[in-house]
């Protein structure tokens, strides 16, 4: 390259110098075009030709091309995942309230008091059919006892060492191996293309920001969740430090999927990523603006490599993760694209041959 | 520049296309040490020499510098910056709340049965002294009524049409041309450093927001304020939409700056500046941490560039952005710098000469 190739005013050495610092800090440095262009091979390895890629390709192509109506400008290049099964696994049970009842142990162990209380007895007992039949109120007892009344960063420490040790009964590996990796696919993609990548999940602000960056590669700011309220105080040393407080300020489900999105970015999404009717407000929300725009929705329809679960198109119904045929219904209505895991996913876990 | 020196696996081909991209985005694009080095002139052109400048350049060299033991990780380069009072004029009363008073007859002309109420009555007869006389309870019926109750799109394009139009009484000036030129310095210098820079204000989130990047060069997504509730629903062709709730879900001003600091962001910051008492525990809170860290109050000591009032220092005392004797000494105690506008600052607005 010359250096007449170089847009005026910028310095040579200075420009060198700066690209040394990448490998520390790339997403932030590197344009977008350098990215896409240096990755291996062709973008959504894992995933199978079809409708559903050929979605996301032509939604990239639209709109980063200057040259079509429905280009999006880069700081409007805002795309949102769910997660709980959406960017990884989320049967048979949310891996956040497996967490809760992994620290109930420890909770009582600070508050013995609680050891012949409901719903702590139960959970204590480890009969699983009972802890199955626990109640909603009695979840949200359980939640509350085991997410708030400490300082922040002993929540952070609390959560990285659980996530060190648990592991899913099914796969035996940690939760954080089961990420799907189309999913991660299509995030990478999306950031070579300069769109800044979201989590929108019911899930725990807090909890999911603990470890977004390394396994999604999303920086801990980009993550939207179910908020609860801190309080600012002091230590005895006067020493300035944050509470978690057992006060909701915002449930970042269905309607509050968009309300949240509002609060934490304040920008419509221009693409949006589902699978279940816990997202219907999210991807109503993005398809209601003008321009290019994606909306994908996941099923899951491989009992072999993962679950099978709807009830939409016969399959069986699910507590978790509801894909119904009200929302399959929508899809179709409004040109969302439905993803199906069995055909358009070459493979599901990174760890996959 | 020769290909051999970039770093291998960049195309030179997509480098020059991608820097062509560069005026469209540039904070997003450019490598910070870029921008440093093509900026013309030293850092912070509008202070004068003393120990406030040298503070914010010793910060600066000490958290970029790798062989620190305070170096900070670009990752956690967070700055906060009050707004009212730190990045621009306070005085005589807080932007935001002209801008609700300017609305009341727009409202009072939609509701015309407020025309007789209290305190819309008082604010529509335009006697200054009786409005001056309005107690907290009826400002906060006129923020609910202005603020709230519409959907966000109306929100933001009734505050863009104020902010051309209105004027502040003694510049007669628009109210964004009233920022001080010594923070847009520091801005852009700590940007410069690949610092994230954010507006951590008592004022509403989504008023901010409306100008934040034209005015600061902060994007909307970096506006930590004080949050109102929102609502999804539905208008009348089911197109969705959010509309603004009268509901409180972050009072953004003293102890509720960390508090929103952590709910907007998730990370302590490295800076913060700020300047009064309502500033106290975002200075604490940035203080507490490890590594480098800078805190700093304006002190407006300035009655003849802007305004003078305290009532530390024997500066007259005020209703707005008080920095009272006990803040004073909380920042001579903790090693936060105050800055004399008056004698730190050579100009104090871009359109001073």
């Amino acid at each position: 390259m010359k250096s007449g190739d170089l847009p005026s005013g910028i310095d040579r050495r200075a420009l060198v110098s700066a690209l040394t610092l990448l490998p520390a800090f790339p997403q932030l440095f590197l344009p977008a075009t350098v990215r896409a262009q240096t990755v291996a091979g062709a973008p959504l390895a894992s995933w199978n030709e079809g409708s559903a890629k050929q979605a996301i390709l032509n939604f990239v192509r639209v709109a980063t091309d200057r040259t079509n109506p429905q280009f999006v400008p880069p700081e409007q290049r805002i795309a949102t995942f769910d997660q709980d099964g959406t960017l990884w696994v989320e049967h048979p049970i949310y891996s956040q309230v497996v967490y809760c009842l992994d620290r109930v142990p420890a909770v009582v162990g600070r508050k013995p008091e609680l050891k012949t209380v409901e719903p702590f007895k139960t959970v204590l007992s480890g009969d699983r059919e009972a802890m199955a039949r626990l109640s909603r109120h009695d979840l949200e007892t359980i939640l509350a006892a085991t997410l708030t009344g400490m300082p922040v960063e002993e929540f952070e420490a609390e959560v990285k060492t659980w996530l060190e040790t648990a592991k899913h009964p099914r796969w035996k590996r940690p939760y954080t191996d089961l990420v799907y990796q189309p999913m991660l696919d299509v995030l990478q993609y999306l950031r070579d293309n300069a769109f800044r990548t979201y989590i929108v999940t019911g899930g725990g602000q807090d909890f999911v920001r603990v470890y977004s960056q390394r396994v999604y590669g999303i920086p801990l700011e980009q993550v939207v969740g179910t908020i609860g309220g801190t309080k600012f105080g002091y230590d005895k040393d006067g020493k300035p430090f944050l509470t978690k407080e057992p006060k909701l300020l915002l449930n970042n489900d269905s309607a509050g999927k968009p309300e949240g999105i509002h609060l934490m970015i304040g920008r419509r999404p221009r693409a949006a990523f589902g699978n279940s009717v816990g997202d219907r407000e999210m991807l109503e929300y993005t398809g209601a603006g003008d321009g290019a725009r994606l909306m994908m929705l996941v099923l899951h329809d491989d009992a072999q490599r993962e679950y099978a679960y709807g009830p939409a198109r016969g399959l069986p119904e699910s507590k978790i993760g509801t894909f119904t045929p009200a929302l399959d219904d929508e899809a179709k209505r409004n040109g969302w694209t439905v993803i199906s895991m069995k055909n358009d996913w070459k493979r599901i876990f990174p760890f996959d041959s």
